[in-house]
């Protein structure tokens, strides 16, 4: 339920709104604007008896909202919400096009080192690389862990290049969120609500994947979580949804990115590299995806992607990742001037 | 089956390799080509005993097809292939985008001249409109059938725009042909093998949708079926997929556009209105087609949507479809600009 | 929309909802029941307006569809149909588990003779074989077409046993439901709706598969079309849907048969063979299907599955049908003992 | 990789066999068996150059195994395996058809032991009690946790019955495994890998759901997760998959069963509650699941299912589950008993 303040209303008004919402049981937010205050109310389940509220001075609107998600639809928080990772670079708004590039999983010093110069040189602001692998064997490689987090830090410091990686367990996100600029949640972990809750908890910016076969709805839930621990700076990443198609990995769900920007005020990303699982598709894609609206791009790009430990056949090599940014650059230079056409 | 002759082959060896193929029970196919020949072999059930072909002079190479289509093959094609559609409108290639537009179905006459009047008007060359309608339902409007072929008929002979429709039903391919420009397989009837082979026994061009839950291998296949009865006028058009996704009507597969233009030479388009099935994604997803290589796409537009008869919610209205042209241009004069940073 | 007339109505009353339902430009439908009449109405889309009726005499309730399909629906005809192939055959209701087998296409006379002999020595009622097939590749086999359906006839006659073929262009069907007991419409053309109309122009039974991809609600408004051009001896058969899934053929959804049965009346059974494409799994789905309330099966069965033009993997041997046959024999008096603990 | 050692083989030939797959970077895992011994080798990715082994003595057979699990295979453990819940209760083998049931989510004491004292009473040798809940929205209701966890530890005491419960975060798995018979990992968390290790690093018995668009081998693979850690006590339990179908929650798929028990000789389990989401079909679909072979059932049952704070469309009525239990018992018995014509 979201109550709608009149422009004219007292702090008076608002703190008697708060009183009544807390006095039937539930816990009243409130999210102050330019012109006027709304009040969201949060900890109900399903429909929410208003007559309390009903006499109250200076409210202009009781909202009943019904979808599972609050604090993350454009109902609570109009304009779009820029997510900061630190120094000069960030998501969403008017923010510039978000480039984050690297490989799969970190293999050794050499490799994250290597490449994190490539992509530093080329002015990318945001290095990936995965040190927690979640791989559907044990007996695949599991990444190198607390080696791979460390060595993402060193490579932080000595480039100087913004880092982001995945947590695939509650216990190490307070570890990891002290070394990293930006955490994220993979896809097989999009419901692993403790999880959520224990990112929630810091304050660390969040790229969180849609799930396999997670509906718009269930991913922006996934989402509250985190922004009801306290954590605003989501960042939502499509990745590709599972089919009966078996010429892609996945397919890619384009469509999601405009009606998360209608239904959400959050940034929206896109993952090309596991949205196709196939090296060719990954930058048409990604062009499509400036196109659609999305706010950045995820790139898998490897030294060496025939040799790489995990999704190889999808991993860019360098040069063709360089020619992908050149495309992405004039793509989103292109679409922001609707002056010439657009 | 493929046997690539040398570049120095001889007739004799040609017609030696073409009557062994016949004495083994199959049928011979010759692909002349610019440097070399190459002969098909179809008719075949799974694996061809090829030692029979083995001995006979001139041959480079025999390929031995696993997938279950071959004319529609680039291996066979090697080279995009451009359908005509009468007068100087062309599909594929380097053909110009192509803008095919108009009502999800025949209304009335005043409907579907208004229409084709401001599409011409744009200079749109291709009129779409539904006289055979396959609804889900028998107690919804099945369209105005014959009435609406004369329609269409008239329209393009007083408006001088080209006009496809669909068919769907073997027995209308005959009738309907003689009077539209391009013939439509609808997604429900992409497996309608009947269907297929009648619209391959004309020289009509055709628009073959994608099924609703077709692999891009099954979606080649029922292409095969129209080439292999010699017709070679094919359009491919991606039309969304069934998913678990309820946000939208179908899931738009972006990725395949290039997939098919990999694995076929055949033109394909993209149906951004029933891809979505919600008027306000049409035009961002029919940008980022252009982006991925589609060859055209195909708009519903209305002059009325909210009265629309069928599909209302996903028809542009007039001004939205202007808007929608003019950047669907620019977008493909910036796409065709590699030397500008693409 | 539904009109429920009171048990007391008069001839009259229900003569005057007739002729104001025609009035408003709809079509009724008497529907006699023991203790009273229900007028259906068709025609209409969407919402209709009913003041004009409510001022008639002898109307218990007017009933507002909104599902699109009408005369399949269990409100519009309570008790279960029953539909009769010939002789003492009969699908639905309290009629005795119907198994219905053969081979997935007819190959050769004496192919199916084999197998018509062997399934008339067991008591088997039905004989299915394909003469028309649904291959997704021009270049698989295509059935003996006319020459299949001649044989059918044969060994109809010669044997003794009910047959049933599938039909895939509307200009085969009224040949073939003059050689046949039953015609089918298979899951590639659930939704090609001039199939639909044709075969519900004859009065022959129907079997009709469910889509790939089609959800209950498709499936039985394409039953609806059968029913509507006048033809109510349709039997509804799922064999398995399209999912993510690749280590069966499709996933057989055994849900959607008391669904069925609670939605409409028609009879519905179940193809094992289809839904799984693994013959291992064809008598474990069979006998499950009796347990949810499938009013029957169809089996594909072979006399030499491995060197079958279609479908081997699926069929079973005659060794394994007769072990199937007894178990369903087996199940289903076991299932209809409540007595006995159930 | 799997040796296969010849009967004769002495303990001398099977040393040298494990010190040379150590010597290669791995780690060999005997299975002794009653005729001759295999030794598994896990550690590897992908193809194992098996050079270094072929010379040994006493050596049968090589296989290279090639899907991504082998502690759960048929081949590394040819027969079923038994999981022991601690007194009488046993899953899988030929041990009997095993219940479980009890409410989606405890939600009081009253409640909780209201349904224990009715199931113990019925003979249902395991309860189930949601304490930590995976729900969509952080604004539903999330379950008692550690209250809840203790109130089933009281239960299992008190009124002399096994219990089970979710975990959904590793840092709960150690205190929850001291308190309760079994441990659950729903449908969300099959891919929460760091989970799936913890629970393999306890001796707990642990079902393992399969996930909402888990294909077979992830599944089996996840299970792998489990078995590589230490503890070989895990059951399987098919919930349901996700598909465009949106009559039930999901599609249950009961061709996995027979397919899990081909493939690995872990016990299976059917839930037909969250497999359905609808009361109505919950019953046949239990019933259906003995047939295809199903080790047990898990069942949602509450006191009040009108009045559930989760679940309740799903849940039976305390009447309805013993009509259940008995065509349960009833179905069971006959299923084995071949010689009456199964």
């Amino acid at each position: 339920m979201l109550i709608v303040m009149q422009h004219w209303a007292t702090d008076y008004d608002i703190e008697r709104v708060k009183k009544t919402i807390t006095e039937m049981g539930l816990k009243p937010v409130a999210i102050p604007g330019a012109e006027r205050t709304a009040i969201g109310v949060i900890g109900n389940q399903g429909w929410v008896e208003d007559s309390p509220l009903r006499t109250i001075k200076g409210i202009l609107e009781i909202i009943h909202v019904t979808k599972p998600y609050k604090l993350v639809s454009r109902d609570f928080h109009p304009s779009d919400s820029v997510v900061r990772l630190g120094g000069e670079v960030k998501a969403g708004g008017k923010s510039p096009f978000l480039i984050i590039a690297g490989p799969c999983a970190i293999e050794s010093r050499q490799q994250i080192f290597k490449t994190a110069r490539f992509l530093k040189k080329l002015g990318v602001p945001v290095l990936r690389g995965g040190a927690y692998k979640p791989r559907t064997s044990p007996h695949s490689f599991q990444g190198l862990r607390e080696e791979g987090v460390a060595l993402l830090a060193e490579v932080r410091k000595e480039v100087g290049i913004s880092v982001v990686t995945e947590v695939m367990s509650p216990e190490h996100v307070a570890m990891v969120a002290e070394k990293v600029d930006m955490l994220q949640i993979g896809a097989r972990n999009m419901q692993n609500f403790d999880l959520l809750k224990e990112v929630g908890r810091t304050r660390r910016p969040v790229i969180l994947k849609r799930g396999l076969s997670a509906t718009l709805e269930e991913w922006l839930a996934s989402a509250e979580y985190i922004l009801f621990e306290g954590n605003p700076n989501v960042v939502l990443c499509e990745r590709g949804i599972r089919t009966f198609e078996t010429a892609t990995r996945n397919t890619a769900d384009l469509s999601v990115v405009p009606l998360v920007k209608a239904a959400s005020h959050l940034p929206v990303i896109f993952d090309p590299s596991h949205a196709t699982g196939n090296r060719s598709l990954v930058s048409p894609l990604a062009l499509a995806s400036v196109v659609v609206g999305a706010h950045g791009v995820m790139v898998e790009v490897h030294p060496d992607p025939e040799h790489a430990l995990s999704d190889g056949p999808q991993s860019l090599q360098f040069k063709d990742f360089e020619r992908l940014q050149r495309q992405l650059k004039a793509m989103a230079q292109f679409i922001k001037m609707p002056s010439k056409g657009l």
